[in-house]
């Protein structure tokens, strides 16, 4: 392993124009660490290192550094020389670049490009961020029906350079319409058999994804079938491109950060914390801080129907942040759990009545639970520990046993709330055609913090009226 | 496309015996899709369904029926018949299965399986669930540095049948050392230069993961490098086996739910959420609500103290929810996007004094706007709404304006509790060496619920005897 470089003899190669030791660099190493090494690097130093390479090389280690440095150099350096490196770049890898760049530096750069490339980046460029189309690149072998193995082989290799994958090969007709595919493993496999025609050895039941299906739908599909990649088709079958699997894995690496992010009701981040703008950050937490806020609101609201109950028995208060904690937990549980199933397509809308039967009986058990030991702890709280004036008569009359009980029968019904509600309105959010993550944590706990208010107050009017 | 046939075709086709109809069935579409119509059938079923093809398509078709339908098929048919399909597995999931399968049914399908397999399988299963040995297999194509392009070739195309991926091959030395690593790609590239040595195409610098190595790094690497499969070696070089993309994907996709679970603090599952047994489920949740709730239990200690003040100031309790969810859910958002920047390397611990900077300045802007808005509100729900008693007389003494400056000086001070604890807090427990994701969502909205509740009492207490 020869990654004893550090960035000072980096510089000093740089300082000393020694491009020899800046070639070996670039060529003896893997270049997503020789990325790595370079990271601590200015743009235009960086830029310097790259040029002692060759145009393959330079292609490769400069897809691998972090998107701040590549859109840095590109609004650095001059487009004049930075294009042919940019026209070297996968088609997805440059359309997801171009979309950062500032718009100035795109037109000057664009008319630079080779025809064929700047046409492929313009079609591409139109696909919405998200969809497949946004995700593909073009880059992939066609190959026609008649070919031989042997044929096959030399096809392919003679394409090469111009391909992201040379392991999954797609047979298509005059048309462009996608026939069947065969993998590099099949080739292989049979290359001792090199008069064997490829369509024999196609397979013909292909799996595919038209171009405007989301995202997170496509990685789902390559993950349960195991695909090196898929193809991007349209309406007519043609073949319009492919996604390949590191792009699938980028794919699930952002849509998982997405949804965290969303269950703690942070609207996602285009680029990581660090990087993202500070005001950016402030509105994507901002709005949704208001909006979780206007529903506490009511929660104020809510009480104050009942201050005259807190005024007669003022140790109700004390239970408050107990209650809306133990519906909203538990409620979270539930809203996360169908969610990450629903996303896994474990949990389906038929399934509704079995989470409902399941949520119902967590619910009355978690509940239960809770309250046996909220009873004990009520109990010991108010009758052992209660608080004393300075002539040391409590502050409030102390409740009988009886009358504690209104905890733990809240509990019960506030937890039962927390996890039917959790269970359900994820799934009711996806009946509605809305994104079941926007159900989020903090909405979950929001909706039952006023639900509990209610459930508390009612339990203790009707309990205490009954027992007075 | 040739999806049309539907479960009542194939339990048809069983039932009339028909074997050329079950063949075609497996022959003609794509294994994933294969095991996606067999869901429906019983274990016996779809093993009489396989049973109709040859012994690499049942493999193939079996590897991708979902795991309790493996689990049950084994489990129910003789041992005897399904051995030499266990055998045809791959490797790490021949393991995966046999740890699910009940271990009477391991004990007798063991001795049944080829002594090679056998001890595969045994080796294996020593590697602790969550490492990269877990789920490497060791299928992969060993060459010798001597060979040249065309021998490489063959001697591949000899070796795919138990080979999990042709499409990275290692280069190892007479003690299995790893040397170099040689795509398919390079080879099919170089099919016309038949005879030139593989030595000379060989990328040397390979990135490598140990076989205790977890394999949430082990997917991170392989994520940055856009790799295939990467190797897992020993300390001293040796090549024990690779993991490849579709698990990476697997364990991508396992970790992010394991992660939302955390978030929402549910013990991770093992299995989805409706295939948990209830009563592991209900564990697996109790145990962390439990624990909330003992520190829910704090909020009532805390209000204890501070009985009088209700008492005196009952309006004040209108806003202990408000309070409260303020402060945890801007906790939540900074330890959500601090545990995301963290796991994809974004934020490290040399970043604390940046994350501080930032959610100090987010804690305060987020913080004022919340108390210029609850500013306004409170004054109209205090003196707009205040409530009355049956003679007119409201039921309690409304606040002034001066007075109502409690809640926004409040909400700006717990804000900025929330953001400074929900961002540091994950960083410290990464410092200790525990996984961040443990502090999740509940637990930075628990400690805050409490230290709202101080902080609030106090503002209130200082607040009021100052003006009065």
């Amino acid at each position: 392993m020869i990654n004893t470089l550090l960035l000072p003899e980096l510089r000093e190669m740089l300082a000393s124009g020694d491009e020899q030791g800046l070639r070996e660099f670039a060529s003896a190493i893997h270049p997503a660490r020789a990325a790595e090494f370079m990271e601590g690097l200015s743009p235009q130093e960086a830029w310097d290192v790259l040029q002692a390479s060759d145009s393959a090389k330079q292609a490769e280690v400069f897809g691998f550094l972090p998107d701040s440095m590549k859109v840095e150099i590109l609004e650095t350096v001059n487009p004049a020389e930075t294009s042919p490196l940019v026209a070297d770049l996968p088609a997805d890898d440059r359309v997801d670049l171009i979309s950062d760049v500032h718009p100035d530096v795109v037109e000057e750069m664009l008319p630079l490009l080779p025809a064929a490339e700047r046409r492929e980046t313009l079609r591409l460029m139109e696909f919405p961020e998200g969809t497949a189309g946004s995700v593909m690149t073009t880059e992939v072998a066609r190959l026609g029906e008649n070919l031989t193995v042997h044929q096959a082989l030399e096809e392919i290799a003679r394409q090469s350079e111009d391909l992201e994958t040379v392991y999954y090969n797609y047979i298509v007709d005059e048309d462009n319409r996608l026939r069947g595919l065969i993998s590099a493993r099949q080739l292989v496999t049979h290359f001792g058999k090199p008069d064997t025609r490829i369509s024999e050895l196609m397979q013909r039941d292909i799996v595919t994804v038209q171009a405007t299906d989301d995202q997170e739908t496509v990685a789902a599909k390559v993950a349960s079938f195991d695909f090196i990649a898929i193809p991007v088709v349209d309406e007519q079958q043609h073949l319009l491109g492919i996604i390949t699997h590191d792009d699938i894995i980028d794919v699930l690496r952002e849509e998982a950060t997405e949804d965290a992010h969303m269950a703690a009701a942070v609207d996602p981040l285009d680029d990581s914390y660090l990087e993202t703008h500070w005001f950016t950050l402030a509105w994507k937490r901002g709005i949704w801080i208001g909006i979780l806020f206007l529903a506490a609101l009511l929660t104020a609201l809510a009480l104050q129907n009942y201050e005259a109950e807190f005024q007669k028995v003022s140790w109700l208060v004390l239970f408050i942040p107990l209650v809306i904690s133990s519906g909203g937990n538990s409620g979270s549980q539930s809203a996360t759990l169908v969610i990450t199933a629903m996303t896994h397509g474990d949990v389906k809308l038929s399934d509704w009545w079995r989470v409902i039967r399941r949520e119902l009986a967590m619910g009355l058990c978690l509940g239960s639970s809770l309250a046996a030991a909220g009873y004990i702890c009520a109990v010991i709280l108010l009758k052992g520990f209660a608080p004393e004036d300075a002539s040391g008569q409590p502050i409030f009359e102390v409740p009988t046993f009886a009358e504690v009980l209104v905890i733990p029968i809240t509990l019960v019904m506030v937890v039962i709330c927390g996890t039917l509600c959790g269970g359900t309105l994820p799934m009711v959010f996806r009946r509605l055609g809305l994104d079941p993550a926007l159900m989020s944590n903090p909405f979950v706990a929001g909706i039952i913090d006023i639900a509990g208010i209610v459930i508390y107050m009612n339990v203790a009017v009707i309990m205490l009226d009954s027992l007075s």
